[in-house]
Formats: structure tokens, C-alpha cells, sequence
């Protein structure tokens, strides 16, 4: 199959990487690493067994190209609005498009420009982040949840079974809104809690009592959302569930905190600012929520000089 | 009168100080500026005038002290269990105890060892912070309200007189309890919204609007929480109040965040568990609050130490 992997951080040139060695032609668009993949491949070091991807086909714009099958886009979720012209060119008749991104709405952004009958989702569970330039770590997990824009399972099962045939644990998800509310009921407090209590790993998160009473605060809130919007998740198991998986991660760094490490913009508004207004126009209450957005907004903001830090008057 | 000063930071400086200038007969219990002050007195720098004090009396037990008419306890509510030992030897039959320190169920605390009925409290609304050993800066403000633990309004007034012959504005409580509560309207929401938002002052938070919204939310609850306890406060107003006071206040820095940045215990029981066992225990809903708590609780263990930083896994 002809495949073309738009935003090529960790995640796209992993599965992307697992792709091509599996056989298919897969041409990667990148920025950052582009000459050093061409000069050197793609080293992929990965808990499954590390590998070298030599000759990778990988390109700065997209009409080098052109139309391919599927198209596997993995750009952060904060260049959703580029998406759109670095997509087209890569787009023929029956071209299919997965999108492997985080957050909420990310599905209806495309749909506004792309056929809904042929938009998927792959929802990764992964630890993975990128190295020096032409190098991809995948720590752990790699489990992905697919799910079609309009709940077509038959189109779900195909796209999950070429990744299962690329080596990785798949799901079919019935419904994919259900599947993105449940993937942030895990974002939701944990990727962003670990930037609003000063840059820490999921591990000092569940080893603080009052932190963890907010991420079970923030799950519920979540899930609440979730089953006004039409989902039917049991929000007291998920919890005990995301709480229980979490434990099991140790000191795992979501790739918010990763960003906001480097002072990168976070994704923010795809991990908290939607579901928000998604609560807001249910009129579900999420006091936690709103806090929490409010405040990594500021954050983000903060950490990247958007805001600086003042300090004329001192007292009481 | 015989006045003893115990905690002499930079509110038992300035406010004793200006005592001692009014011709009262002062004594400085100090820790930190004891042999700069015994050497070359204390200097006060007062946006009312700067003024020095030579010949100070200053000790570093109490015993030395001995029995006086006033207790001035201003020490930190983080050393409010030191408080007992370090006042004791100044107890005489008649003594007062005044004290000027921040938070929730402060006098309460003094009146298990000490009578009711000669307890009293300075709310200061004051911007003023330590300088150099035996260099207090008072930058701006300086108003007291007085308040009597059982509401005895004419011993609160004849407290007032004093502070008034030294030079300050003051107002008597007719409820020490809702002076208190006003206090945290405006504590609680941006003492410690300068540590959750990243160490900034009072002008950033006002020009975020998701701060200046999160700001609003916590004087309502907190609010709230007051009226449970028995107040009678408008709070919608209150908060249009304390907005535009705080507007007024530039970078302001509130003590808690001038803890936090030298890396001090803040004081996050005072200003924000208290009140939040207080609205528990009434039944109040108090979501934004409680997230408060536990992060700025968390952000001070992390600041100081207490909790150390991990990062082993990466990824998303």
C-alpha cells in the first residue's frame, strides 16, 4: 500500500517506520529531521527490537509525493491548522486518511475538508518520544484504537489489520467518539496535571494523596461529559481502570510534559480547551476541568515568553 | 505601655517600630536580624518615611522579655505551633494578646491556651517585606482592622487607638470572624494563585482573563463558605471589590508568593486548608478551592524538596 505520513515526529515515523518494514511504500514528510534521514535512514529503538530503516523516502513537501492510499497524519495537534495544505497534495479519489492525534474535535476539523466516509482515527497508547535527529525511542506500549469518523467498523477492522500486520496490538473501537472521550479521561488529568503541578512524571502525581484525589476529580468530570455527549461509559470503573493502568507506567513523562519541557507550545486546547467547550454547550458543570484549563493555558503561555514574569512591589 | 513583639519579620518590625517610635516601651523577640539590630538598631523604610531606630530591644528568648500589657504575635502560621512556648514567659495577669498573622483558625488555635477574653487580632492590609538583616521595606498600605475573638468591639477599639497614635489607618471588625473571611476573598484567590500560576504577580494574573475568571470563581466560593459560617457578606460585590482594589496594586507580589520564590514554607494550611476543611464541614461545594489546595500544596512540597523530580519513560 501506498502510504504517505504527514508529520513525522515519534509517533509517525514509529508506526510509520513499522509500516514500511513491514513491506508497503511509505513516504514520510518531515521538518526537523529530513537531512539526517536521508543521509543516515531511520533508526527506530524500540522495546519491541530496535531497527534500521535505510533509503527512507522522505520528503520536505508534500507534491514530491502526491496521491498515495492512506494518508497517516501525526501532527501535534497544535498544527492542526496547517494540516489541511500539507494534506492535499497527497490526496487522490479513493485516498483514506487516518489521523493519529491527540484531542478532542480533531475528526470534524478534517471532515470540513476531506470526505467523511473515507476519515479514520488511530488512538496510540505509547510511550515514545524522539532522539537526535533521524532517531525514534519507543519505551513502551504501542496499542492503538481505531475508530471511523462515521462508525463504519468494516473500515476500522481494515486499517487495524495493517497495522496488526506491522506488528502492533490493535483495537476497533464501535464508536470513535467513545473512544476519544475514553482516551481523555487518561489526558485529561494526567497529561495536564503533570504541567500544572510544576513539570513532574506521573509517579509523583499518584504519590501525592491530593493529587490524586484531582485526577480521580478530573476523570469523573470527563466522563461526565463523555455520557451527556452520548456516550455510556461506567465513569467508577474507568476511573479505578485509569488509575490502575497508571500506577503500572511509573515515571512516565505524557508528551505534554515532554513539549512543555521544552518549551514548546502544549497541546492545550485539543487536551482541555474542546472538552470544555464541548461541557460548556451541554451545560455539564466541570469546575476542575475549567481550573485546570485556565491555569496550563496560562502556563503554556508562561513557559514560552507569550507572559513575563513581573516583580516591582513585595508585602503581605 | 510594655509591648513584646514576638516574631519580628517584617510585619513585628514595622508595626512594632513604629510603636516604639510612638514612645511605647518595645521589645523585638528575633531570630534572624538579632545581632544586626543590637548592633546598629532598625531601619525602616516606609513609603509613610523612613525612620531608624537605635538603642532596640531586642532578645532572642523570651524569658528575657518577661510579662508586658501587649502581646504583638506576628510569627508565620507555618510556626503557629511554635507560638505557645515563645509567648508563655510574656504572660502577666492582665496581658493582651493581639495577634497580626494570615489565615483561617488562628485565634481559635491561641484560645485553647490562652483567654478569650484578652485575645484579639490585626488583620494588616500592607505590602512590606524583610531587606537586608535589620531592614524592614514597607512599600505601600498599611491599614489594620482590629477585631476581639468574642467581638468585644470596645477592647478592639481602645487596640485601634494605639496603632492609631503610631501613625496607621485602622478599622475595628465588628465580627473578627468576617474580617477573616474578607481577608481570604482576596488571599485565597491571589496569594495563591501567584504560586499555581507559576510564580507571577497579582499584574500577570489580571491580564489573563482565565486567571482573572479562576480569581473571580475562588472569591465566590470562598464567599460562600463565609456566609455558611455565619457571615453576611455581598458577594457578588465583594468581588467587583476586591478586583478593582487589586487592580490598583501593580506586580504585586502577596507574601505567599515571596515565601515560594526564596523557597520558604508557604502558607498553604492557613490561607487554604483551613478554609477548605471549614466549607467541608459546612457542606459547601468548593471544587475550584479544593484544586487550589491540593496543587499549591503539592507546588510548595516540590519547591522545597520534599518531593523530587523524576523522569525515566517518555512518550505520549
Amino acid at each position: 500500500m501506498r502510504i504517505a505520513v504527514i508529520g513525522a515526529g515519534a509517533i509517525g515515523c514509529l508506526y510509520g517506520g513499522r509500516l514500511a518494514r513491514a513491506g508497503h511504500d511509505v513516504h514520510f514528510l518531515m521538518r526537523r529531521d529530513l537531512q539526517a534521514v536521508r543521509k543516515h535512514g531511520l533508526i527506530v529503538k524500540s522495546c519491541d527490537g530496535d531497527f534500521h530503516l535505510e533509503n527512507v523516502q522522505a520528503y520536505g513537501d508534500p507534491t514530491e509525493i502526491g496521491p498515495v492510499d492512506l494518508i497517516l497524519c501525526a501532527l501535534k495537534a497544535t498544527a492542526i491548522d496547517a494540516a489541511e495544505s500539507l494534506i492535499r497534495p497527497c490526496i487522490g479519489p479513493r485516498t483514506r486518511l487516518l489521523t493519529m492525534m491527540n484531542g478532542f474535535n480533531v475528526e470534524p476539523h478534517f471532515a470540513r475538508w476531506f470526505p467523511a466516509e473515507r476519515l479514520l482515527a488511530g488512538l496510540a497508547f505509547v510511550c515514545c518520544n524522539r532522539g537526535e535527529p533521524g532517531v525514534v525511542h519507543h519505551l513502551d506500549y504501542g496499542r492503538v484504537m481505531f475508530g471511523h469518523y462515521l462508525d463504519d467498523v468494516e473500515q476500522a477492522r481494515q486499517i487495524a489489520q495493517l497495522f496488526a500486520d506491522a506488528g502492533f496490538e490493535t483495537q476497533v473501537a464501535a464508536s470513535l467518539l467513545e473512544a476519544r472521550w475514553i482516551k481523555l479521561m487518561w489526558n485529561i488529568p494526567f497529561s495536564t496535571l503533570t504541567v500544572s503541578a510544576g513539570g513532574v512524571t506521573t509517579r509523583e502525581i499518584l504519590a501525592d494523596e491530593g493529587l490524586t484525589e484531582l485526577a480521580r476529580t478530573l476523570i469523573v468530570e470527563t466522563g461526565r461529559v463523555a455520557n451527556a455527549d452520548g456516550c455510556r461509559i461506567e465513569v467508577q470503573a474507568m476511573v479505578d481502570k485509569m488509575m490502575a493502568n497508571t500506577a503500572t507506567m511509573g515515571a512516565y513523562q505524557p508528551s505534554m510534559l515532554i513539549d512543555y519541557r521544552g518549551r514548546h507550545p502544549i497541546e492545550v486546547e485539543a487536551i482541555l480547551g474542546e472538552p470544555l467547550r464541548r461541557a460548556d454547550a451541554l451545560g455539564v458543570p466541570v469546575p476542575t476541568m475549567r481550573m485546570q484549563y485556565h491555569l496550563v493555558r496560562f502556563l503554556d503561555r508562561l513557559n514560552r515568553g507569550e507572559v513575563r514574569r513581573e516583580d516591582t512591589t513585595d508585602g503581605r
